[in-house]
């Protein structure tokens, strides 16, 4: 599927992404705790909404900060040729069929989304097989999903033996991811949640972030989506090989491609893509998370747009967090995936910057 | 203001209150269990929401559970006699401040509130001074405060050396909670969130967890609302004391009257009207949470439709909290009170129920 594209075209896209992303503003972080100080509560007693409030007030150039009303979760779903090494207990036609399930409406993600009132987008950027769409859909007018067909190839290679992707199709999966999320913001959508689906990627991306934090294999690995401890030992000797295979050159693009998922790719740009328009990016688990560090290697002042919905069971996920400086909102217990951790945390964002622009102040009361 | 009341009227009431409490329903509990095991995700991913979702259907007799709809918060006021001995930063002029910011809508409970959609009731069970309302009201449509006047006395009595209320006021607010709470549950709340308010009231709380878990004064004193420790030490001091006068007597309406507050006693009455409409009780931090363990004390199985909303950075709500067996929702270092915490984690309680009803199952699938 490379014919044809141009990849000078694709560098050149990226590039000029890259120029668009700029820190976030210090002076309406510095303005939004000044305002905290001063509203009519003791200081510091609303904790880590105060310090959210004011990175919300930092993305958006303004203090108090705009309140998010029209959310976003963007599920971006993949396969992962690594499957084939036997690291997970459910086979690659899950991943079709839960694709399905949220275009029916009918996933975790959709309930979760529904309560909060987001919407939910489902990219397909490179599923083994697409959608066969055999799940009935639900009537509820309020569960709504767009899927976007953005395959790129029909699931990833495998990285104990090949790379993952192409330079191509990994620039293209990360402009393509920037696109989308582009378009929703031009759409209308004010925060975007991330969310990721795909039978195999907890392996690839502990390799990712074994490679981006250092840290050792069995440190970042667990036992992802599968119902006990028993293939973690398999995982982390697929993680080690995969790292001693490619891991030796370090550059962010390079790893991405070679042991990475296409779903990773779409979500590092989903991430720059929302930077590049001052949109916050709440992050969901370790997918999401091992994609935030690619992102802040291709551009670090893209995680001042990153909020950290959750903080997921899969060590790799506290390993990633703790690279990136995050502190996550929630901590259910959750290893789903689909962006369920990121959209449960999206009503604690709105409140945030609600707080900073609807309470009184205590020179009103006194 | 005991002139008039039948003393035994009130006792009558709180028995029929207390005869209509009954367990939460295993058997929903264990159908939601069961269901959310087939339920189209890997089993257990979502953690402590499988959980909620399990308690909510006990609550509810019903699997899947209702999602809650119509929430309210009630947040309880009332001042302290306490307050003389030096135990708070702020004069109690500020809980009357507070008030009137509520009611206008302005406070951080009224902006958490209007972001989820629950709706606001402020409840004087016995401040000091009646509000002023001098603080202007937003014009916000879904900024809705209904303010229930229900004083009591004018703050209670100095627990270092008198009695906070007596048998006859305590069992009165009792009622008075449950009434309030009753009445909501009939108009259409169907889910309770429990708020608190009052200058001095961290100091009453750590009183009744110290007396009702057998923890010392000093690990259950916190800095509640002081801008600084530098007031600790007498809070520790004064809670020690009251704790030699009046502790001994460990019968929870003996605690409660002796060295509780006017507005523990409403929460625990809301909590015991709730529980005996089946309806789930949402708990802020450390007031409600010492309100919480009195209720237990009184009727053990109200804590089956307790959801512990957040953990307060106080140490007296760890405390309560393991006292009770409850897993908080939220830990984002609040400690405002207000109800500002268990608000927050609403939606997750019906993103929980919503899960449970609007997955699609494994068999929907294969």
């Amino acid at each position: 599927m490379d014919d044809g594209t141009d990849v000078q075209a694709l560098q050149r896209s990226l590039d000029g992404l890259l120029r668009q992303i700029t820190p976030i503003d210090d002076q309406a972080v510095a303005a939004a705790r000044e305002r905290s100080s001063r509203l009519a509560k003791p200081p510091g007693s609303l904790g880590q909404l105060e310090s959210l409030g004011a990175q919300l007030a930092g993305i958006a150039q303004a203090c108090p900060p705009p309140v998010p009303q029209t959310p976003t979760v963007i599920v971006v779903a993949a396969d992962h040729g690594v499957h084939a090494q036997g690291v997970s207990d459910w086979p690659q036609t899950v991943t079709t069929a839960m694709v399905d399930i949220v275009i029916a409406g009918r996933a975790a993600v959709n309930a979760i989304a529904s309560t909060i009132g987001a919407r939910v987008t489902l990219v397909d950027i490179g599923t083994r097989n697409p959608p066969v769409r055999t799940i009935e859909t639900t009537t509820a007018d309020d569960r709504d999903v767009t899927f976007v067909d953005a395959r790129i190839r029909d699931g990833s290679g495998d990285i104990s033996h090949e790379h993952a992707m192409t330079p191509e199709q990994c620039m293209r999966a990360i402009v393509t991811g920037a696109d989308i999320a582009i378009r929703h913001i031009d759409a209308g959508t004010d925060l975007i949640a991330l969310g990721d689906l795909g039978i195999g990627n907890t392996t690839v991306s502990a390799c990712l972030i074994a490679a981006l934090t250092g840290q050792e294999p069995a440190a970042v690995t667990g036992d992802g989506a599968n119902m006990d401890d028993r293939r973690r030992g398999r995982k982390i000797e697929v993680v080690t090989a995969a790292l001693q295979r490619h891991g030796h050159d370090r550059r962010p693009l390079r790893l991405l491609a070679s042991m990475g998922g296409l779903e990773h790719a779409a979500l590092v740009g989903a991430m720059l893509g929302a930077a590049s328009r001052r949109v916050p990016v709440v992050l969901d688990g370790v997918t999401v998370n091992a994609a935030a560090l690619v992102a802040a290697r291709l551009s670090p002042p893209v995680v001042g747009y990153m909020i950290a919905g959750h903080r997921s069971t899969e060590p790799g996920a506290t390993a990633a967090l703790a690279e990136l400086g995050l502190t996550p909102l929630i901590e259910l217990q959750l290893r789903l995936g689909e962006g369920t951790g990121a959209v449960l945390a999206i009503p604690m964002v709105a409140a945030a910057a609600n707080v900073l622009g609807g309470m009184a102040l205590l020179s009103d009361v006194s």
